[in-house]
């Protein structure tokens, strides 16, 4: 397990989109406190409410952060009921997240995950805060606390073992054969699955099945002529569905949610 | 009367959008000036040539950045004309915008308003703007000065007392009901008001009225069952019509400008 | 030729759009080697596979930026082929881009142009890069060591004097005329030329010709009656077609791509 030892980078994911100040102000409330935060936004059009999105991007991306980075994720329709907020570190790193199932990526072999406790938080100067915007009254505080080191995880965590599960299915295992869906699209129409490079590193000769079409896989995007679809292992090592210099989504129909079989025709 | 004392923090508020290097260039010009400079994006996504939305979110999110801040907004269609600029001091915070109504919700109950004398910016190496990008040739390098503490508002200011109004009149009050009008849409299709929650806070049971809906008030998004409409006061103090996990906005057939009544059917 | 001395800042120039963390990464690539980075993204919004725009910004751009930035800017469909890349030093400024067109603009009358090195580049780290993200895996650890000055140019780079050419074609020039192309469409829909205003101001009386509309040029947006089409050389010194207070390139239905003529109608 690698401590924790902050670097003063904050990351912030949210679905609040670019309209409006509501991403700029929870970096205004985390320079407020803490004049040297180096604030990264990670991404904010994650679908509206939709968790899986941001879990699976903050898994895949953390790495390429400073360790003692802390990344706050905020894809929250529960926002103002009862449900909890997760504090988790992994590799060095913290996390901080509704308990919705968005954290489950990260999660998965994390080296500890606390609750809030939210008694004891006006000690911070967190107190009453708003109830339909806790990524500026409660996260971004607490995250400006533990990114500058004046608190630490124990003092506002307790551990716990149970959490809300992702919302989406693990990818499904046979032999030579590996069912995953469709997470994201990204501004060229690619289609990002949630299955491993991993998962299918023993194939011979994967194939992709997605939407009625067979696709072949190549090492990368110039390797296919302009408009011939292609599947590859992406940069963030899962198995992405692209089509060479113009949209796999808009050619195939297909958006996140579609259901991909990766199969060993070799 | 707060004292001005800069933070080194400068905000950005502009109707740009995220094409081109528009607003990244005024942060170029900023950093040239003034290495230390935290530039921070409030929103670039405001309406074209519709200075309210810019003067309502710069109203209602100053606060949360550090007292000392230099709030820079742009929404500007008589750039290159003889409209003048203001400078404003209200809570320790400056505010710089054309004179064209934007500021009118800041300037209310402001601790002073200036306006820049163009008479003399040479000497602080403001010579020659281009009459089409004021935000880049003045705003920007004025701004910078003003954060780095270099100069003072005297230096660049005389104080006046007379401004373009708003573009928005304010709430019209009666005995039991307060009428405005939604300002701007969020992007979960959010209706957000210009009705401060304390016009309505010894209503009984307010109801509010929008496109022919009659609404009912609650305290949070998640109090509502998912597609049910719900009025709230939102996170920045002003009554917000939303629909649980779905988009008001799309569901209303509303938009910026449409009239609001909330009436205390109590 | 100025001397290059790094000044710490990156700015950073894609098509990779605002959905996803595909710049962020970039910048968390950039801080966790290089903690003092100021990382600027200029652009992300350049249309998917068009270098030409990425580089038409970036000349006209760079310029408000500090002497001694790393301007990277990728817009790059052949990643991952054998493609090269492009480091060029400009007016103290350095430029890193895929050699694929995308810098023409700068390289014309750059001080040195080199192509970069990919031997030796285990020495700085670089080892193993993904073959769809160089960005992430080649630009960004480089620009960081230039940035802060770890390495040189002379490091990684070795003079070369050719590259591949623009996209676009050079303005034509005639006596009394001059064509040229929409290069890009801000977020006003003003179109904005590839015609630089040196090559039309001993004009007694510029016209300017698109989609069978003669348009005569102003000196700013104001001067025009709103929905009034008017041509003007704008802040970047180029010449701009604008529709006042509404969008010239809904009115005129044009998009990048389509010629335009300024003729001395004198």
């Amino acid at each position: 397990m690698r401590n924790w030892e902050p670097s003063g980078v904050i990351t912030i994911t949210t679905d609040f989109g670019h309209k409006g100040p509501f991403a700029a102000v929870m970096t205004g409330v985390i320079i407020s406190r803490f004049n040297d935060a180096k604030v990264i936004d990670l991404a904010h059009d994650i679908p509206a409410h939709w968790p899986p999105e941001a879990g699976f991007w903050l898994s895949r991306s953390y790495q390429y952060f400073p360790v003692g980075t802390v990344h706050v994720a905020i894809v929250d329709p529960g926002v103002g009921t009862e449900r909890e907020i997760l504090i988790a570190q992994k590799d060095g790193h913290l996390f901080m997240a509704p308990d919705n199932g968005l954290l489950a990526p990260v999660l998965d072999g994390a080296d500890r995950v606390c609750r809030l406790n939210h008694e004891g938080l006006e000690e911070y100067g967190v107190d009453s805060p708003s109830l339909t915007f806790h990524g500026r009254d409660i996260f971004a505080p607490l995250a400006a606390e533990l990114a500058s080191g004046n608190i630490g995880i124990d003092d506002i965590g307790r551990d716990t073992a149970d959490w809300t599960p992702g919302w989406l299915d693990d990818p499904e295992i046979r032999p030579g054969q590996v069912s995953g869906i469709i997470v994201t699209v990204d501004a060229f129409g690619n289609l990002i699955t949630n299955i491993d490079g991993a998962l299918i590193k023993d194939f011979d000769n994967p194939v992709v099945e997605l939407a009625g079409h067979r696709i072949e896989m190549k090492p990368t995007y110039g390797r296919a002529s302009p408009g011939e679809y292609l599947a590859l292992i992406n940069s963030f090592n899962v198995v992405e569905i692209a089509r060479a210099e113009d949209s796999a989504a808009n050619g195939l129909g297909c958006d996140r949610g579609a259901p991909v079989v990766v199969s060993n025709s070799g």
